[in-house]
């Protein structure tokens, strides 16, 4: 058979106050347009299909079209997951009757045993979970790390596979030597223990989510599909598009989509940036990102800037103020809980933590880590 | 045919801060046990099946359950329309699909002209609406008042009318004459005009919702169902139960819902109160609106109370100053837009309105009812 993978969709997503409702509508007819070329049996969406746990009302009645078109109008046979940006019970509403028109919208951990045959295919739905949903189910407590659990996770998987059928997962997690985006949440992702890749090598294919570039994982039959829409600048460069994905003999190819509004980072001096030659090149519609290579003040640059680039995302100066607070933004992603938490209290209050207060937190980080709720790496 | 006619179930209402989820799973179960005694054919919910627009999650599992077990467990066709308190939009989140399954859930006023037929029966579905919404659709913008708007509404419908078959609406508003408790906002209720009762004889039978007690209105073939749960104190001596309705030939006939814990009115003193031939009475579920007949201070009353009423929902004193407080409110109920605002003005700033201020705000409730978005009655 063979199936489109897609992921991420966000719908709802800002882009730094930029509704992104049309370029996430343009994408969706792309997406649609290239299942009909490319004549898939089935469309898999492997999570985060919404930005938010309570999507905005124009976001519910977007998706619901969406799926709609999909599944009732063109037919195909949906293959859905909730993703860690989803409310997994929200998005459960109809699920029961969604699988009457081949439309499994899988939000419940215990259910990614039962799996989903198509054609020559056995899709395996796992959800994104906390795991403790994973200690309960296996009830077993020693199961702190990602590591483990997906090592019986599998190994559960492996026990339910039909000899005579391809095997595919499907899921919404943080895989081992992965790269990321900045639209990505940080401490979402560095969360979790990362899942050793080569545990999903049982399978002939699995169906990422979770990260937005499809080249944040270069692995044969292990595949992030990224989002079809660009979600940060961090993710200028990137392209965005579907895999087409064959289980016999196994193929994948990487359909491109084409942005409706782009991201651009315009590294130029103000002089450069009100330079008809430049500002004419650059159509109304994109996103930019500016980052000035003036060292002198510019008075309200913002503002000037504007009347050439109607939507700026950032503004940042290479040589000035600004890049330095960035640097220093930049050391914190790498610092521990516990070094993170002291710069944070040093910054508010302008005082270290008493002897008292560093006490608490790391029992407090202690605490946590045995729990399994907060497992830093 | 034989239906089931209930309405208002409020999902995630709570009373006086007490959650109502086990009171609502039991209305529920009884409601499903009815159906079943009772061998209905459909099964009418005429709106308001949250309490709010956006329902927490527990509201959301409970709905989705309760809906799964009447239509995909129990298969009776499902006849529901959104009202004031739902999201019409996140309440639409899956219709496509469940109608194939004869789960008909209506929340768009253009769709309430396409009637469902379930044996002898058309049913026209029209959920809650905006007067803007039906100038928009008959695209008259004369149409400022609920008399005009329905009578248009209904002569459209019965164009719609198969000679053949009995004909039922499913609405939820505010019918002329109806009398009204406290848990229904009596903004809501009274910001709309009525709509006459003469113009519904049309149908066979007009299943309402938005009204909480049956009683509401006087009607052979108009009847609200009530909320199947007492949602106020001032609802503690109304039945709560469902209208079992035969369409030929015609007949309906009441059916009860014991409460699970109900709603007591206890009008004694602190003596009495604190008796056990009373208190020993009451079950320690129940909720209790106490009026306490003392006219001498009591200390730290409530909490003394609590000690024999678990469940104290309000606490008001018949000869004290709280009794004056609540005659006034009364009275505010019956004021006209601008009389309310000029008492709550100076309730507020303890000043009249100045003549400019009166003037801003005369013209801005004028304003309003040209639009027709606020309609004094």
């Amino acid at each position: 058979m063979r199936f489109l993978h897609t992921a991420d969709w966000h719908i709802g997503k800002k882009l730094h106050g930029f509704d992104l409702i049309q370029e996430q509508k343009d994408a969706f007819d792309q997406i649609k347009a290239i299942a009909s070329q490319q004549h898939v049996d089935a469309i898999v969406i492997a999570g985060d299909l919404f930005d938010r746990a309570v999507a905005s009302e124009d976001s519910v009645s977007l998706l619901n079209q969406m799926l709609m078109e999909l599944n009732l109008k063109e037919h195909y046979p949906l293959l859905a997951i909730s993703g860690n940006h989803d409310s997994a019970i929200r998005l459960d509403t109809g699920s029961y009757w969604f699988k009457e028109t081949q439309f499994y919208m899988q939000t419940h951990f215990e259910d990614a045993f039962e799996p989903v045959t198509i054609q020559d295919t056995q899709f395996f739905l796992l959800p994104y979970f906390q795991p403790q949903m994973a200690r309960n189910f296996f009830g077993d407590d020693s199961l702190t790390k990602m590591d483990q659990i997906m090592a019986k996770t599998v190994e559960l998987m492996e026990q339910k596979f039909a000899p005579d059928k391809k095997h595919v997962l499907v899921a919404h997690f943080f895989a081992a030597g992965s790269s990321h985006t900045d639209s990505e949440t940080t401490l979402e992702v560095g969360g979790l223990n990362p899942v050793p890749v080569d545990i999903l090598t049982k399978f002939d294919y699995t169906a990422l989510g979770h990260l937005h570039d499809k080249d944040a994982l270069k692995q044969p039959t292990v595949r992030y599909a990224g989002s079809p829409v660009k979600f940060s600048t961090s993710e200028a460069e990137t392209e965005k598009g579907v895999w087409i994905v064959d289980t016999e003999p196994y193929q994948v190819q990487w359909v491109p989509l084409r942005p409706l509004h782009d991201i651009r980072i315009l590294e130029h001096s103000f002089e450069e940036l009100t330079d008809p030659a430049l500002y004419r090149t650059i159509p109304d519609e994109d996103y930019v990102a500016i980052r000035l290579t003036d060292t002198a003040v510019i008075s309200d640059v913002m503002n000037r800037l504007r009347h050439y680039y109607p939507r700026i995302v950032s503004l940042s100066r290479l040589n000035g103020r600004e890049t330095l607070a960035a640097k220093d933004q930049d050391v914190r992603v790498n610092m521990d809980p516990q070094a993170l938490f002291d710069s944070f209290f040093e910054k508010m209050t302008d005082q270290k933590p008493t002897e008292m207060q560093e006490k608490i937190v790391r029992e407090s980080f202690a605490e946590l880590q045995r729990g399994g709720s907060y497992e830093a790496n």
